[in-house]
């Protein structure tokens, strides 16, 4: 908390029973970078008061729609200066093209969008606009992630030759969605999620961190996606070989069917000199393992931390931090973004929060995975 | 979040470079609960200034002195009405003093008071006060600590035989508090840290938690305290015995000496049917080992967590929460309190937060350890 | 050890500075079935000789070459009643054909052959033959391989859907061929290892050791394979989809460039009800995970431990066993077997140890690799 | 295996149900440094004669007790070069003095004897020989525990601050010695174990190993015993603090009523430079935590294995080893002493079996408990 004012925020879906919508009010307002004063919190307007008021916001600023809130927010004096968008995937994209033509700065969820075609145009729609886009991978924002990306760009690792990253879960492993589960029901209609099932809602999280964390660009992949749950429509598991520009090769596995795993992310990285590996579940370590050299445990905030690690953490080592910290991590470097619009400020070459381009590069992944599954795994490139 | 007007809050200490001031402020805004709005941040007037200015306080609630802010604020109609007590311990019991008898509501860190008579006395102001004394023993808010504590009294591990407490760090293994390190500086000085040292500063944790999750209460204890770094005025380094009612026994380390640790607060606990282990480090877990079957992991938000745990979780499993929301869930239960006070509303049975009377069995036990330690590890009741 | 006159066990490979040729000796000894009288160590007679000196063999059974060994011993009446082959791959066909046709029994170290053809037509004679085949996928014998083999072949995982198989090591991760190291020297020799390098020498026992806990039949595989140090003439590093008869699908990753990674083995496996994880580096432990249900970590010797795993254990939980006792377990289920054959005894069906056919199919799971690898990782079936 | 001819031993104790018996003669056969040959495995002779025969002794060699065995083994020119001792504790004395008066070497379980006078006339006994005596504190033979010995030594850890040291199990959780466990039944019996239980049992071996590690002489102990099972005679619990000459301290909790322990042996030792941490149940591990570095894991085998652990390592990094090797490391640095014996060979001085020395250190600390507990656990020297 810098002793600036907060940042005036609205917010788009995330009502009553919406889990994401209630993690980016808390990651906004962790370091109180944040004011939360309007919204459109749901599609179905009895719902989006409802969820208004019990937010506590002006019965004046909940909106019915996010079109009347970005016309109307963008008319007032003291209108808000971002937005969260946190709808099911297919709303992302006319969501965030409302805010972007009224120059309000958008902070979206991931995946950008539900279909390719929506992803190239909210490119260009974000690279026309003054406007700010954030995108919340947000697993980005782990200290410990942003080390092990310092270590991999500076060469501690040699080259890179491997990459093994892995996004089990289990609670798809029933039919949940025919259960009024509302997180099950979306999650696997192609409508509202798109192509990729759990290729989409988590696939493309570890190939987001992967892709962070190695800096390496992927050349082509070979799929294979399953759905093995009767009658669902979308994949539940997915089965990825990866080829990557410079020769580096990966598989990635992302899974709802895996019992034991609630939210399993995993990277594990290997070069010519040493490995790291990070899972997201016990986020405050790091394992590197330089070749020829015992293995070293690095803590968040421990011995072994570097400065990069330092600036997006809150408390010293062995005081765990967790997902809502690294969550409010790229909500704290977009309002340094967000301010350094207005000021002119140069920003600091340390924030790296994720950006349109980088939701692109994630649709070309799950498009490429449903391609390619379709097609016998055939290699397809990105 | 409620929905409700946030509680006005103040701060007294947590001045710019205050590791526990930040701590509570983060906490306070984690669910939206409180609006930070006054403080005399700290006992040096300019530092004070500065830091109400860095934290964007309204210069005219900045005060230089708590006795001042006290009376002041007691005195308006937006006054505050919690105050969170955050400086060196000898601090405490004024400070506190100060806001129970304008009837403010107290949120204290923890040791309670440098010294038992202060202790004594302050239980004694608190019990006459309509106004609240919440204490931070912060990891009581831990969701499996309060899961394993219901474990424990519905009997699930059967009589209770042994405790083992342990709650090492190393960052005094060397002489830091010659080092300008004020955190150091202050947690070596017996005229602001009272007679115990590393006893009072994490023994005290380890001894509060062991008390919640057993509800045993302690007998006697037979304490060994060492000063192991050349120079250092008070311990560093505990082994302690304990002897609670109805037979249990137990063990308790805490130091400040043991390189490797960053802050492995750990308790375990064994009945007659079972035992649990539980360790602040990797929060989310909680062992259950019932005797005779296999060993079962225990997580946080996933399958054997109890609606105790869910109650003070904001993310599902896999999403690992940590040291601040825990530290949150004691705000947020204190928020219930307070407004319970002013409402009159009936206070859910699983509100839990320590109170001052828990800050007395805490400088009791400090007390009773360097008593015994100074007569040769005798036994000392409490 | 049951009181019964040890077997008497002669040896081709295993001289002086050969890694498994001492672990199949002490495989050999632990529980005391086997007595070591002959050996043919070396096909350098004079290492062949000064090795079978250390191991104090009678000279006159210290044999320059396995072709009279085999006659010679099948000519006695004290004769060797089985023989370990630990050559390089490319010798344990020829070497195993003239035991066999002596009609002694063979216990032969992976992979089965170098090449396919030979490996078909060992498949033939060992059938033709009345002597036993014993095939050291040495993983098969740990208690709890047994045990979660148990489990799933019980149903108690429920459908099989999801196998993810990996075995990294990092001891290649520089070109230790080039050091004089003769454990790298042949296994990067297509001549001496087959066209497998890291994927014929650790990832066929990965794949030995999915189908044997699964019981699940491979249709195809998908493999992209890598040499990743300069002049290498093998696969270092091999990633592999797989799709098995009904449905179950399978990632399995080796890599011998893996820093960080000793020997790390490790098997998980879901199904519609639950799943279990094993890691041969902590091989006394298991998880099972039912779904929806609290994990559990089953312990070898522990309170949910299986008869199955208590048949091939020595010591009660707690007291770790290791990779030696799981060797000797394959030699002491072979030693009840080899009796059996003479005395006309019924084995017990609990004896699993690996045979002729899980070898070959090994070898067809290495060529399937390498064909694929070729053709761009084609599906290819096996 | 060396080549050499196999040292002829004999065994005490140790028939068809006992645990420790079948360690013994696994450890011994692990190496092929031991041929059994004799015995007199029970003092009961039907048993003992049943037992000789399952393991395939000559019944000549199986004896109705142990003098005789002594006399008339000590006549043959084939007789025992060793004999292990493994009865109940109160028959460690007699029947060590028995083969040590035969000039027989004495392999003899922990501890050394049930009571302080049995052991100091055994000291005598034994120093009055020329034969070996070595105790089998089996835990000092695992390699990280020499390593990490090494590293103290060596001034690595600086001057040595804390020792923490427990040994938690949890079979005599329930009443076991009721329910005809012969196991429980000696174990929790004053006559046949002497006067500590798990103390004795088990408190002895955790005592043994952190002097071992550290050198520290012990100056004095303050200990809680408790027996918290109903009926039992003997303490099942033991919590004790320790005094180091030099100012050293330390904590050394053991019990047999900690459920969800199996064998759960850890040591963790802290000195002015760093730490060390080391547990039975996994015990190819070493954290070593230099202070303000990077934690590292030292794996036995691995890249931080130091030359003293590789001498006693069989498998490279990640083939596990467990507790019979550690067993057979005593057994076989037993052999090259034994042989050093007739040969007059000069012995390596990284041989560091247990001595009867050792073996009264035991005794005496388990004295000392007791002695202290019973006078509320009074500080009594040793």
């Amino acid at each position: 908390m810098t002793g600036q004012r907060p940042i005036r925020l609205g917010m788009v879906g995330g009502g009553n029973d919406a889990f994401i919508g209630a993690v980016h009010r808390i990651a906004a307002r962790i370091d109180g970078e944040y004011s939360l004063i309007a919204g459109a919190l749901s599609s179905t307007p009895e719902k989006a008061r409802a969820s208004g008021a019990a937010l506590g916001l002006d019965p004046g600023r909940t909106y019915d729609d996010f079109e009347t809130m970005a016309v109307l927010e963008a008319a007032r004096d003291d209108g808000i200066e971002a937005v969260a968008i946190v709808t099911p995937n297919h709303m992302h994209a006319p969501a965030a093209r409302a805010f972007l033509k009224q120059g309000i700065n958008v902070i979206c969820d991931k995946p950008l969008t539900a279909t390719l075609k929506d992803a190239q145009e909210l490119v260009k729609t974000a690279e026309a606009s003054d406007a700010l886009f954030i995108l919340t991978h947000n697993y980005t924002g782990y200290p410990m992630v942003r080390q092990a990306r310092d270590m991999i760009t500076s060469g501690l690792l040699g080259d890179i030759r491997v990459v093994q990253a892995e996004y089990p879960q289990d609670w798809l492993t029933e039919a949940e969605e025919v259960n009024e589960n509302k997180q099950a029901e979306w999650r696997t209609d192609p409508a509202r999620s798109g192509a990729g099932g759990c290729v989409g809602d988590i696939g493309t999280h570890a190939f987001n961190l992967l892709s962070f964390m190695t800096g390496l660009e992927t050349e082509s992949l070979s799929a294979d996606l399953q759905s093995f749950v009767p009658g669902r429509r979308l994949d539940d598991n997915a089965h990825v070989m990866l080829r990557f520009k410079g020769g580096a090769r990966g598989m990635l596995w992302s899974s709802q069917v895996a019992p034991g795993n609630e939210n399993a992310l995993k990277i594990r990285i290997y070069g010519s000199k040493g490995g790291i590996e990070w899972a997201q579940e016990d986020p405050n370590y790091l394992w590197h393992t330089p070749f020829g050299e015992a293995k070293r445990l690095l803590t968040r905030g421990g011995a072994g931390a570097s400065q990069t690690a330092a600036r997006l953490t809150r408390t010293p080592g062995g005081h765990p931090e967790g997902y809502l910290e690294a969550f409010a991590n790229l909500y704290t470097e977009a309002a340094e973004a967000i301010r350094a619009r207005y000021t002119g400020a140069v920003l600091s070459p340390d924030v790296h929060f994720p950006t349109v381009l980088d939701g692109l590069a994630g649709v070309q992944f799950i498009d490429a995975c449903v391609k390619s599954s379709r097609e016998n795994a055939a290699w397809v490139s990105i």
